[in-house]
């Protein structure tokens, strides 16, 4: 045989060893148990479409980092960059035969032949959901409850999702006499938090005209302070004779009062007039969501209504509403805040293989504590109980089962607990409640 | 604006809808916790790889159907075919750092360009699972294990895994003096259940010069009857000298010994001389899962035991089992045996909107009974109630959870269950309870 082929990956792209995947995968569980709690339904679309459908809507930048190729049909294909271009086509497709209202949520891979410097990957996974062919305000509020149910189910107490309304934006600028730069504006806008106040000043002068004065009387009303009711308060007084505007306000108002009085705390919502989020798609409400005690990892979950989803491909008019969980930088994020478990194996017990000829003995009782919801991992040689023992430890076991000839004598277990570093000997019979309760207590259960 | 791009996916390819993303993302959940609680852990690699790694192993027919083409910086890459060789490769890459022995699973996407005709698609979900770095039989056995839970889990209890041992082949042909051919012999006995008998023999004679009457003593060896027991009996006195077929007979009576001792019927294990399952890759133990009332699908979850994983990107030997479950077929034959329920909502209670400005109370009682593990889907405009029921209709949901003025003032809500008709009067304190038991007796919670 010739030499090796040198096992490696493509630059951007990365494997997923287990110490990776097995959070990533309970996050992605717990997140779908959300979403099909409040009857979002799971839909997948092709990896590969044809070029001129995921072009449609994209721009230069897009073009350029598109995995585009030629089929063995000669068809102009690409992989997908998006789950948004693929569920505009998806429901142009099939909405007829879905009708609406139609709820779906959608994990799945892209691929993006990105500049890799600043640390992105070029083969990641996006996790969207949205609530489609409804423009009535209860689906925005559902998104913002959402949001919420999601993160506090992964774990997170201290967040807050900043909500604005673009036409609140809109009549903001009417009213000030902007109208009509409204894009280059809100791009500028967008940028505050990275490039500061001064930068976004200098850039509504180059780019829109807008002198230093009125271009800070705008930035002053988008850092209105206080509570959410104090800033809808404030704006109402101001711009609340714009009916675009008013439109904005009321529909902000109406989010609060809904998710509040529906069991959102309110301090984990705050009306926040100067997040706008892209420029032509968004349209009504948007979210955006900061961990309280990571904010500098930006958002974490951002999105926001829109009114035609899918204007490229179908003459219907399809409003709603959505948004993005960012699976890797809530993982960036749970790493960060000890939110992860150290561990590498999917199941707590590990059983040790003591005995030659008790394979049996020890698959059985395997099978009775599987039956009972608890993982084992049964060690497939019978090397010495040190060896087994350094292999749990490596892989973050939390208990050891073992019977050897005096355990089997007496019918009992010795169970050992891996970090505790204790005995017990267990009888036979009582080894399932034994390690439900231990595992209970430490929430280390599979 | 243009005129509109037409919505379309690739030939080969498909969307997948709620109604079969539904049934297909359970299916993967209940494989997932199977695969855990036997301690397999997660890994994933990515989509796009070197062409170099996945084209090491294969031979033309893959070459053709790779999705192959250069990237950006004029890399030749290409989508990955299977699951097998990029953990091969993964192993080569991290098995130093994991550690052996090392239990994984991969559910993942793959891509082949294959003739379309007979009705295959050219992007399906693999599932494989393997234990690799060892070459004790508790591995295979485990592995046999798993199969049976696999299938159990998924509501099969009609099935039947065949097993034989390619040692107990290689044993069988030494000693009927046809080791030499032992390729062409095995690529022709593998086809008997497509092509029958007679074909077999004219292929034996064919391509490996073997004639009619060693043929035909080969294939009644191979269809040796009887219980287990029987047919290990019958080929131990005839082979069981042959250290070969002796090794392969002795691995083969373990498994069922320790496999039916620790709990799986022995009548859904068969030892079946007549199963080789492909050529070189194989070397001891294989696996085929038939189900009993759909045979005609073929196996349903195979493989078999290696003696190398990854000898073409590393020099370190690496022994192993594992299988993979045909996700594909198993949604075809459930849909066949009605084992999938017809639904296209992920939760079972639509709750109807009724009062314009209730919507704070609605959205309370659907957290009410999300925080008890009931989906809820809350219709989002307060539409007349035929058109909301129509939809719950349309969707499958169980229940429609409807309040007016008058149940307001009575605080109690009124629960119409959508199949059988029926409608009760239930206080507002009392719902959680009543769906719960309702959803428990009919197993469709969420």
């Amino acid at each position: 045989m010739a030499g090796l082929i040198e096992p490696r990956t493509l630059k951007g792209f990365r494997d997923y060893p287990p110490e990776l995947m097995i959070p990533r995968e309970r996050l992605m569980d717990k997140a779908r148990v959300v979403f099909r709690s409040y009857g979002y339904v799971p839909i997948d679309t092709p990896a590969l479409e044809y070029a001129e459908i995921l072009l449609g809507k994209g721009g230069q930048e897009t073009d350029k980092q598109l995995y585009r190729f030629q089929d063995h049909g000669g068809r102009d294909v690409a992989l997908r960059f998006d789950l948004t271009v693929p569920f505009a086509r998806f429901a142009a497709q099939h909405i007829g035969q879905l009708g609406t209202p139609f709820k779906r949520y959608h994990i799945g891979t892209v691929w993006r032949g990105e500049n890799t410097q600043r640390g992105r990957y070029r083969e990641f996974v996006q996790c969207d959901f949205d609530f489609i062919g409804t423009t009535a305000n209860a689906a925005d509020i559902e998104i913002a409850l959402v949001i919420h149910d999601l993160l506090r189910s992964l774990g997170f107490e201290r967040f807050r999702i900043h909500i604005n309304n673009r036409k609140l934006l809109n009549g903001l600028l009417e009213e000030s006499g902007l109208a009509g730069k409204t894009a280059e504006l809100l791009i500028a806008l967008d940028k505050l938090p990275k490039i500061g106040a001064e930068a976004v000043l200098a850039e509504m002068e180059a780019k829109a005209g807008v002198g230093r004065e009125a271009g800070q009387r705008l930035l002053e009303l988008t850092q209105t302070q206080g509570s959410n009711a104090e800033v809808l308060d404030q704006l109402e007084q101001r711009f609340g004779k714009n009916p675009t505007a008013a439109d904005g306000l009321q529909r902000l108002r109406e989010l609060l009062d809904v998710a509040v009085r529906a069991g959102v705390p309110e301090a984990m919502l705050q009306v926040d007039v100067s997040i706008a989020r892209g420029l032509d798609y968004y349209t009504g409400t948007v979210y955006e969501t900061f961990l309280t005690d990571l904010p500098g990892i930006g958002s974490v979950c951002s999105g926001g209504r829109y009114d035609n989803l899918a204007s490229l491909y179908t003459k219907q008019v399809l409003p709603g509403v959505g948004a993005s969980l960012g699976l890797d930088r809530l993982l960036a994020a749970m790493a960060e805040l000890n939110l992860l478990p150290k561990e590498s194996t999917a199941a707590p017990v590990l059983l040790v293989f003591f005995e030659p000829n008790r394979l049996a003995e020890y698959q059985r009782m395997a099978r009775t504590l599987r039956a009972a919801g608890i993982g084992v991992d049964v060690y497939p040689e019978p090397k010495k109980i040190g060896t087994q023992l350094k292999y749990a430890d490596h892989r973050g076991f939390r208990f050891a089962l073992i019977a050897g000839p005096d355990e089997f004598a007496q019918d009992v277990w010795q169970i050992k607990d891996l970090r505790a570093g204790q005995s017990a000997t267990v009888p036979s019979t009582e080894v399932v409640g034994y390690l439900l309760k231990a595992l209970g207590e430490t929430a280390a259960g599979c």
